[in-house]
Formats: C-alpha cells, structure tokens, sequence
C-alpha cells in the first residue's frame, strides 16, 4: 500500500459513527462523524452506513488519494469469519450480513468486526499497548468490555462473543446485572452501576436522616443531592479524591470489584499490559493508584501486569476498523 | 515424518512421570512410567528426566523407530518460549533450561511445555475436543487449571502462566485458598477442597451431636465417619448421588463454585467445547449433570458450550508433549 492509499473505517455506536481516512501508517489522513440515529431500525442504520462509506471513498478520490479496503465496526456480537452482525441492541441489528452489503456497495475488500475488540487492537498495536505482545484492553463506560490481543490480532471466541469481561461474576451476593445475573463486574464497575450506586446510597442516607456517611472529612463540603440530579462516575471519583464519605466508599467498592475482574483476567490470560479505556478511565490517578494498588493485593503467583491509560481515546475503534481492513488486504 | 518416526515424550509429575514413544499419527507405540521422586531435589529430577528421555531413544532406536523429537511437560509456571521451567513446587523446579539441557544431552529438537496446556492440546486435537476450534479444557485434581486451545494451540500467556482458571475469584467470603487470596475457584471445587470440606463439616456435626445434614434421605445410611479417614471427592459424590445431606450439600456448593469458574471462562473465552479432565471429572453423570444445568442456568446472552469428559484419561499430558515435540519439527 502506497502513500496515497487509505483504509475507509467506521465505528458504529447506539449514538454515532465515528470516521474516518487511515493511512497504512495508521495515520488519520480525514474524520468525520455522524449520528447513528438507532431509532429508525437496523434498515435505516444499514443504509446510513452503507452511504456515509461511500461517502468516505468519494472523498478519498477527491482528495487524490486511493481506497483500498473498507473496515466496519459495531457493538454487541460479531461473527468476524462470517463478516455478520449477530446481535446488538444498541443499534438494533440481528443476522445482518453487512461485510457482504457493504462489499457490495463499495466494491471494495471489506472487514467486519466488533467495537471493543478493535479498540482493543488499535490500543494493542498503535496505542498504549504497543509493544507488547499480549494486552487486554477493558473498556469501561456504560457497561465493560475486553479484548485480549495476542500478536497483534484479538481473539473473537467461537461465537464472536469473546472478552465479556463486564459479565464474570465477583459478588455473588451483588445486584442483579441488565443481564439477569446477580454479581456481574459490569453491575458494580462500570460508570452507570457507580452513578446508580451513589445515587441509591445517598437517597437512602438522606431518607433515614442520620447523616452518616455522607459528610466529607470537614463534615461539611460536597454532600450528595439525591433526587435532583444524578451524579456522574466521574463526579463520583471527584468526590472521593475530595474526601466525601459516600463517594469513598462507592468508588472503593467499584475499585475492588474492578480489581477482582481485573486479577481473573490476568490470571487467565497472563499478559504484559491491561490497558483501561472508556468513560471511567478518564478519572486518573484517582482510578489507577488505588486499582494499582487492589490488583497488587490480588495477584500472588502472577506476574503483576502494567496497569495504563488507553492513550487512543474514542478514535481507538476506528482505528482498529481500519487495521482490519488493512489486515485483509494482506491476507488476500 | 514417516511411519517409523517417532517423538519421546514425557510428563513429568510431582509423583510419576509418565513416558512415550509417539508416531506422528498421534498413535502410542510404546509407554513407560517411571518414580519423580521430587524429595531428591531439583538436580536429581533433572538428571532422571534426561536418563529416562535417552533410555526412551534407545528403545526406540532397539525396536527399528527413529526419534526425531522430544517433548517434556512439566507442572508450575513454563517458558515455552525460552524453554525455561520456571517455577514449579511440585518437582521443586526453579529457573530450570530443561529445554537446552534435553536437546543438548539427546541430541534432538526439544520442546518444553505445561502439564495441563499439553492435555488440553492433546484433547482438543485427539480427543473430546475433536473437530471444535475453540476449546477450554479443565483439569481438576488437588488443583484446578484451564488450557485455552484455539486452532491447534494452547495459549501460553506473557510469562508462561495463562489458564489459572483454578485462581479465579468465585466467593468473596470463601475459604483461603493455598494461594493466600480467599474464594478461589480450586478452594471450594478441585477434589481436595471437596474431600476437606465434606470431613470438615462432618466433623463440626458430629461434634454438635445435632445430627441435622449428616443423615441421608431415608435416616439410616451413609453417615460420613469424621474423624477417621478422609473421604475422597469420589465418594463424597457417589454419597451425594446416594441422597447423604451432608455429601449433597457439599457437592452442590462444588459445583456451583465450578459453573461459575466455567460461565467466567465462558464470559472470557467463548469457546465450542469445554473438557473436563482429572480425577473430578470422573464422577460421571454425578458431575456432569448438575454441572451442565448449573452452566445453563449462568449463561445469559452467551452462547452455551459443549460440555465433556476428557477422552484420554492421564495420557493427554504425555501426548501433547509429543503434539508438543512433533510441531516445533514443522515449524522448523
């Protein structure tokens, strides 16, 4: 693949298309993005992908430059060998065959692939990952995700169902996950089970009036408001680096319960590298020193892996769309 | 490889090794087992391991065959890589270059590997993994451990150790494990924790006098003998298919423990078949049905596996040495 020649790469989400025009480099040469507009049916979805990538290549052409392979991701369960959306609620596709629509339209060799994973892969091979040869990359937002990345490439189970770390059980005793089971690392860690949970402790705390545990370390800055509105993970991990008790004890029971999920993962998988990305991530210091410090307490023959930030941000799954096209291309 | 070649192979336990003379077609022509006799010491394994490795080769060599490669699997932490046994309690192995020593003292192309990610090999390419691309076979003895094979391989890891299924977290406020971290998996579900748990609570009954969970259905039979010998996992099943309440109780809490290792593995990995081998699985329907609903009953979105008895009983570790031996000869 020469200088001119890009990758047309798409991340499909619930909300937005993330876009864009990749170099073999993995440099970005155009991006753009779109909104998914989920409610209008998997057709209507199919049909804004479909012309947004057509879309892309025009503009390649325009701009000079030649596309040669199209790489497409979405979220839920994806059948990579097959090129088939199996199943994704987010945007509402069952048995969509969209590698074969899309090489249809575009006349161009196209992937197919699963969000996380090639984030995971992007984050493996240009992102913070880089360098090792085994990563798992966890994705944190409104649920997790994983996907572990040997040699470059992320393993995608039998079933394109692989890396369902959000769905591992460490509180048997927990609340029950949006997927029916009690314990779920997702219904614990993830940024909406931490906003849920701090909500439903201070309304709680607010009801009996006793006070206890909502008042910071002065006893009397940052109290929570419950009923009014719902308060972020991110705010939540705020509160807690500001001392306030009940965003303590929330964000320390994520922690330890992402630290659980964590040390399962390591001690299945054994790699170099856990690299964290999501919304939840983005909390810093405040989120890696004490996971750091749990998964260390966890880990008693295993290699302690290196704990990072993903260094690719959102643009991590459209990167990834597009090393899977380019993967392709040297397959063939 | 011809019909008259063969690999050594060698499973070296804590206890015995179990030794080989294997054609490429995966068929045994010839076995041995031989004494480790650990206590001895590290140097002394060694030197037994390369003498029964040569006496292998010689015997070959007396019956018309040609060795062509050796493969050696040992329990604990494996460098495959370096070929380097890197840590392993059982046969007091530290930092061992078992794979230099070998080929150096044989002559022949050597392959080091894991105990349990050659049996999973050897299941998942000649035995109840057959004709399945993703397989995770579980072993569980006075241990629990998992091999993850996807095309043809066991996934190693970063640093020789993946497939600790036996140190997943399953019960935050279980029993501690040997590994020094409570609620692991192989504390509550491997043979030995069974047999522990079983005199354990027998014990505490008898010492209550209550007699509450220590009769079985019909009052009479099957009291447990605390105090006296050790009931086996074995018989704490064959007393629980029996109706015993107090062999009941304890084989479900086991296997509950070990559906949710194997719906985290699941969650994980996502494979076509799981293999159940080691002297657990041996319990038969006793296992396998309880074990199989238990799966269902944890599996939400994901799809549910296969789930089956290894094919190969204590072989399946010397033969994936020998699987081990015959693909570094391809690779070559």
């Amino acid at each position: 693949m020469s200088g001119g020649e890009v990758a047309v790469a798409l991340d499909v989400g619930g909300t937005g298309m993330k876009c864009a025009l990749v170099g073999a480099d993995g440099a970005v040469r155009h991006s753009e993005r779109h909104p998914t507009d989920a409610g209008r049916g998997p057709d209507a979805v199919v049909e804004t992908i479909l012309t947004v990538a057509d879309g892309l290549a025009a503009k390649a052409r325009a701009d000079g430059l030649t596309p040669t392979a199209l790489g497409i991701v979405v979220p839920g369960v994806v059948d990579e060998a097959r090129g088939v959306a199996l199943w994704s609620a987010n945007v509402g596709f069952r048995d969509v065959p969209l590698r074969e629509l899309a090489s249809r339209r575009l006349g161009l060799p196209t992937a197919l692939g699963h969000d996380v994973r090639a984030g995971g892969l992007a984050e493996a091979r240009l992102g913070a990952g880089r360098n090792a040869g085994h990563v798992l990359f966890v994705a944190i937002g409104t649920g997790i995700a994983a996907a572990h990345v040997v040699a470059g490439a992320a393993a995608t189970g039998a079933h394109g169902a692989a890396g369902e770390l959000g769905h591992i059980l460490v509180r048997p005793d927990g609340p029950v996950c949006g997927c029916g089971r009690p314990g779920c690392l997702e219904a614990i860690a993830s940024a909406s089970a931490v906003a849920h949970r701090y909500a439903e402790l201070a309304a709680t705390a607010t009801g009996t009036a006793t006070g206890t545990g909502i008042t910071s370390d002065d006893g009397s800055a940052a109290r929570p408001d419950p009923g009014r509105t719902m308060v972020s993970a991110a705010e939540v991990a705020a509160r807690a680096a500001a001392g306030e008790q009940l965003a303590t004890r929330v964000w320390r029971e994520a922690v330890e319960a992402l630290a659980d999920g964590l040390a399962t993962g390591q001690a299945l998988f054994d790699v170099e590298t856990i690299v964290l990305g999501g919304g939840l991530a983005q909390a810093g210091a405040g989120l890696f020193d004490p996971l750091r410090a749990a998964l260390r307490d966890r880990l008693t023959f295993h290699r302690e892996p290196r704990l990072v930030p993903a260094a690719l941000g959102d643009e991590a799954g459209c990167l990834g769309a597009a090393l899977l096209a380019l993967d392709q291309l040297e397959k063939r």
